[in-house]
């Protein structure tokens, strides 16, 4: 085929190589060119459509590119076998229709008790935008460079003091991984520890530990908790390999763990190489008596546990930075299967976090947020003490929630939708079980008193007073 | 044991609660107190010690708290066993005598011709910190509170709007998956697709993706890439369930799949359901001639490609912003099984992405690239020409890199190491290969023109130029 015809003055406004792509390629899915054919010369079609050679040649590479085309040496350009390209537009417009969307819209809610929630009115806005400026002002080029796959060795430095100092936490940075979120680091642990572990947990726990080491093929085995202790029972029986525990603070219950269990389960896994506890130290930052109490890993003899600990309660839950201590000999499992992993965390979030608590920020900001919190605590205990229908308040004076048990024999997922019906966000226990509870005789709320003011806190159970003073 | 005494005024300066917590802790862990000994009433010891009751309760507290004594009702405080107590503090010192580390130092690069290394002269400070700013500035509580575990919605809008017009890619923003890097997201794949699938990888290929698959246990299959192809050979034979392809611009080879061989690898997937191909389109943005290639996934028909990106090299590699276009029916799994998992992405972060792209400024950058890295592009092309050691240069005007042939019989890696000693980083081809390269002709240098400017790859090829001038 030595001849074609292209209009290049009409049509849409587009460079004289896209008209001629374009008609080509029309041309060819449309089979009026077949397979096989021939194309004219570059020279040739240059000179009868009167455009420089080198607007052909463009088209031609385009063509070629997409694989229209083909170049055969000395013998020129031939039509490639195109089968299935006619649906391309089908489908192009197809999804372009479906293309628009809304977004989920969230229900309206005025007093949110939710026990993951934290306080933001008290957040230092203005100290985090002095260092986020101060970092982006210096254009420093490192920055946007990939850094250290473990977190920049200067974070690690500050964190592993402010673990040595606030927890007893013994680690070297380079012990330290930091990643984006506990979800992340336990996704990272796996491929350390290997697969088809035994994990026991309590219950009820951190739902989302749970469903990770589901997913991650890990057979997840229970003990339900005794009283408010969190008991993992009969470890010896279960021979599990690995046990998650929240010493300092579980969640949901609230209770801190006895140092005669914390002794009986570092024995446990002292007797083992194989055996690990992962400590995951959520909320330990906040404890309203006392002095805190030394992780579980600052009294670890036999490198056996496994430190975990996030920034999302401490300073924000979007931040998405937590930490993992691993002991040494599975710090070297890491380096050699999970070294060539990238950061997970932009760098520049990193210095930011890096200077706000070597500057100080962090601590004077712990201290500021745990009188915050400290006061809610005392305050929501006495409005508690006030109603008749709570006949039990418990939590060990830590944390951002109080486990609240309600005298009355409302079903607990009922009370909960109904108080979210008035503008109330309440979270009940059972949904923290991994084995659905039987009967449970009275609902368990946990109050998170983070969020809320003292008024919204006020508001909030005289809603909950309307709802339950006919179900006493 | 009735009798304490304590000495409240001697030693360090600290809260008398703290004086007599320590003091009964370290009696106990002495043994001078044994386990099962009652200890002296708050009532009394108040009054022997002469000062409030409240405090010795809060001394009290401590040490129920940390499981030093326990409480029995009616009876009184009685001191615990603390086996292995004592050996704390050995562990303690230990550890803080080990705790002084050095961070490694980096070897001096004057030139660096890493591939994946990227201009960072013209990145956009000023806007980015201008956009940072305004998003802080607003004080917006909801930039603090936990987000969609998917990404934020804007974010995912303007994205997906993004990779269909740049990409031809068919998505809405619920198909769409914002994750910290890809290997982060591959790790969510994985728990998508479930476990022991079989994947094809050309070889050589992007080794993080290939370490990321066999830690998760994946059987990776590796099919040589021929010539200038990336073939993806015998997959018939092979019967993988997953095709790992960087269509549009392999790594490291540089090369573009033609049309047919994308129509093969669709068909193919396209007979069953459980087949899968994963498109990595990892620098498409820069392609230096004629239009971009539309996507595989863009003229996918039967929903078969699990698209992937991300702004490493667009923005920069430190932003640790990938996505993921999942079909319909994986959606759904990730929804059910994955659901749970929080974002990995900073909310800031997100908001000042979804601004940098809405205000049109992503645009702006790509075109502001994409003329800066064609420019080095064709500049050292160009140098090359005039070396007599070079035998070829591959690379198909796309991506920040260039494969070259080395006319020489010198080792490939010693190679590397005689340049980097002269402050010459450049990477060979050797080391993305997954099966060891028996016996290489000559060597291939990977040369990333994104991080050097003009006088730069001048002077680092000069520099190749002494090590080789003798080796032709």
């Amino acid at each position: 085929m030595n001849e074609i015809m292209i209009d290049l003055q009409g049509g849409a406004k587009a460079p004289l190589y896209e008209k001629i792509y374009r008609h080509l390629k029309h041309e060819i899915c449309s089979g009026r060119i077949s397979e096989g054919e021939k194309l004219p010369s570059t020279r040739l079609l240059a000179k009868q459509l009167t455009v420089s050679r080198s607007t052909v040649e463009m088209a031609y590479e385009q063509l070629l590119a997409e694989g229209y085309i083909l170049s055969e040496a000395c013998r020129g350009f031939f039509v490639c076998d195109i089968r299935g390209l006619y649906q391309l537009n089908q489908r192009e417009t197809k999804n372009r229709a479906v293309k628009q969307e809304k977004a989920e819209v969230l229900k309206e809610v005025s007093v949110d008790f939710s026990p993951d929630a934290v306080d933001t009115a008290h957040f230092p806005y203005n100290i985090w935008r002095k260092i986020y400026r101060g970092v982006l002002a210096e254009d420093r080029e490192e920055l946007l460079l990939p850094g250290d796959g473990q977190g920049d060795y200067g974070l690690r430095c500050v964190i592993a003091d402010y673990l040595h100092q606030a927890r007893g936490v013994n680690c070297t940075p380079s012990e330290l991984i930091i990643g984006a979120g506990n979800e992340y680091l336990e996704l990272i642990l796996a491929q350390i520890l290997g697969g088809g572990k035994k994990v026991l947990m309590d219950d009820p726990t951190y739902l989302q530990a749970y469903h990770t080491f589901c997913n991650l093929g890990y057979e997840v085995w229970t003990a339900p908790v005794i009283k408010e202790e969190t008991a993992v029972l009969n470890i010896r029986t279960g021979k599990p390999d690995i046990v998650y525990v929240m010493p300092s603070h579980q969640f949901p219950l609230g209770t801190v763990m006895t140092f005669k269990r914390r002794l009986e389960l570092l024995n446990w896994a002292s007797e083992e190489e194989s055996r690990f506890l992962i400590e995951d130290d959520h909320d330990s930052e906040y404890r309203y008596r006392g002095k805190p109490i030394p992780s579980l890993q600052s009294i670890d003899q036999s490198g056996s546990v496994i430190y975990m600990g996030t920034f999302s309660k401490s300073i924000a839950p979007s931040l998405r930075i937590s930490y993992m201590v691993l002991p040494e000999r599975l710090m070297e499992v890491y380096r050699k299967k999970c070294g060539f992993y990238s950061t997970t965390v932009p760098r520049i979030q990193q210095e930011v976090l890096r200077e706000f608590m070597k500057g100080g920020h962090f601590g004077r900001h712990l201290n500021r947020m745990r009188a915050v919190y400290k006061s809610k605590h005392d305050f929501i205990i006495g409005e508690l003490r006030k109603k008749a229908w709570v006949a039990e308040i418990g939590g060990d004076h830590a944390g951002l929630h109080l486990p609240v048990r309600i005298a009355s024999g409302i079903n607990e997922s009922a009370l909960c939708k109904q108080a979210l019906e008035a503008g109330v966000r309440v979270v009940g226990i059972s949904q923290h079980y991994i084995e659905p509870v039987q009967k449970q005789p009275e609902p368990v709320l946990l109050l998170g008193y983070g969020k809320p003011d003292e008024e919204e806190i006020k508001r909030g159970l005289n809603i909950l007073d309307d709802i339950l003073k006919y179900q006493l």
